[in-house]
């Protein structure tokens, strides 16, 4: 006989589907709901469903957006429309507002390159991102993916892709962090910072 | 302008009620979640729903059981009613019962004594316990609260509160791990198992 209830079970199983979480932990998430009031679970289901029916992508650059509407980004004026910076996911959009230096537009392409994983091209969001080049008057894309193994293969990749539509196509800089020690700094990063030296 | 949008942020903050759940990893639960498919987002709902309506503490013991029933163990035939576990939280029951070594009941505090904390006795699973090895011919009980500052405090006050039924009262054995060296031990446990010494 299961020492558990078995919703108990099914519900560290959904639990078990989020990012990180393995068996253990979503089963102490399961134990600490059974903990909760009735109000504090139904907050959590509303949320769920909110989320659900009113949050989605944007149909223009696939950031998060309320459904069927453009992201805030999209929506904001005073953006330059011909710069687009194409990210992963939808933190790294997160990260870039948050420097405050960026008024470009966005591409989130939903993942990178992972044939090993069974990522490949057609699973991002590619084509919108070919349309918006060809059609939207873009001038320069940034392409921010990160400087790992797949994210320098769809760097690879999108260059490839999008060269005969003749867009200028840049890369983040590579450097030592601001504020941080060039003893500190990874073998790469300072190999990297040499190369690509600047006049003072 | 919020750059998400607020269906998200509440969800993250309903997230972020988990236990070790920090904002970062509530945000990345949430955005997640938008990527799910609607029969994922309405199975984690329909779990919690039922786990809700369905699923509380045993009105014996005090671990998991169906709304309103016996729990898995208090409901199994063949248990030493005579003897009971008292152990912190539900987590330490499954882990008791794995090791398959025990037969008797358990009693299960709902967390430790933590004057800190605002957790005193009247917070605990205390009053069942002592009407139950009143009435219910409980010959010994096992006080199984971790042996950190807390466990042995509301160890401590067990045994003044349960003294004067005149029930026997006892403590798991601290030792070296079963497996384990004795030179890779902590002080404590090493200085434990040596007090604690048995004939060979």
């Amino acid at each position: 006989m299961p020492l558990l209830p078995e919703p108990l079970d099914r519900l560290a199983a959904e639990f078990a589907r989020l990012p990180g979480v393995g068996p253990k932990t979503a089963q102490r998430f399961a134990l600490q709901v059974v903990g909760w009031s009735v109000d504090a679970s139904r907050g959590l289901e509303r949320a769920l469903a909110d989320v659900r029916d009113g949050v989605g992508r944007c149909p223009t650059c696939g950031f998060i957006a309320p459904t069927g509407e453009l992201c805030a980004v999209c929506r904001q004026s005073g953006r330059d429309t011909g710069l687009v910076c194409v990210v992963a996911g939808p933190t790294d959009v997160l990260a870039i507002e948050r420097s405050g230096g960026y008024r470009g537009l966005y591409h989130v392409l939903g993942g990178t390159l992972s044939p090993i994983d069974g990522v490949g091209p057609e699973a991002l969001n590619l084509d919108r991102l070919e349309a918006r080049v060809r059609e939207s008057g873009v001038r320069e894309v940034i392409v921010a993916t990160d400087a790992d193994v797949e994210g320098e293969a769809t760097a690879a990749y999108l260059a490839e892709r999008l060269q005969p539509t003749g867009v200028s196509l840049t890369r983040p800089a590579h450097g030592l962090p601001v504020g941080g020690e060039l003893a500190y700094a990874d073998e790469r990063t300072v190999a990297q910072a040499l190369t690509g030296r600047l006049p003072v």
